[in-house]
């Protein structure tokens, strides 16, 4: 667990967190995807084998963007300043497969005090999700989060 | 289901699909966000009455997502040719609360030829995720998808 932050006030420009690693076997893939994202290469370890991106099965963008923030926010970084958000801007340069351990890193990309509501502050974080044994990007997202100041 | 397309080739520029409709009860709310995103205000409906932005509880945005793909995936339009993708870009204009019906819907916004694959065709999608009971946007996302010609 990572010190709550406790206002918007706290963070400056370019500062950077990081909120430890994860890892996706391949039932925990299938299982997300069946529900949420069911496409052959996603739930079907056989069909996946075709697939002509990928060749092998491989998690839904949506699970490895589920299990970064996950990391991030039960880091408790955010724990006290959490409002909400309002966007998430996702790419995913490479494909993320059963067992790989995956690092996620955010940075403060911009600060803007609210006009409309003073007790608040609008916030976008610039996370990466990284394989650790190449340092290949899998994810990186911009997200617009609201903070209390 | 949809009757899935064949190719890349037959979509048009502002073609317009329907992909059904779905809801999330307080108990999939929870559940989702104990593991992908666990803030006060999707997990603790006790807490989330003072969440100043909510008043109580909300579905994680990320659950959001998820539900509106397994529904455009699930519906099998894209069956037969989806290659994967690259980029999703999500707002959140409203709140999703437990119960509430959302319909899914998604138009064509961009179509390209791949240069490097001719094979394959890059299509930008916007979907959107709208409040049955009362046509409020809850979800607008423009997904980049890899589509077999």
């Amino acid at each position: 667990m990572l010190e709550s932050l406790a206002s918007f006030d706290e963070l400056t420009l370019g500062q950077q967190f990081e909120f430890g690693s994860f890892s996706l076997n391949q039932a925990e893939i299938i299982a997300y995807a069946e529900k949420f994202d069911p496409q052959p290469f996603h739930i079907d370890p056989e069909a996946a084998k075709a697939a002509p991106l990928f060749g092998g099965l491989v998690a839904s963008g949506l699970h490895t963007m589920g299990a970064c923030f996950g990391l991030i926010m039960g880091s408790g970084l955010f724990r006290a300043i959490s409002l909400g958000g309002s966007e998430v801007n996702t790419r995913w340069p490479a494909p993320l497969r059963p067992d790989e351990t995956i690092t996620v890193a955010g940075a403060v990309e911009t600060l803007k005090p609210s006009r409309s509501k003073p007790e608040m502050g609008v916030v976008v974080m610039r996370y990466t999700g990284t394989r650790l044994a190449d340092e290949t990007v899998v994810i990186e997202m911009t997200a617009t989060h609201f903070f209390k100041r």
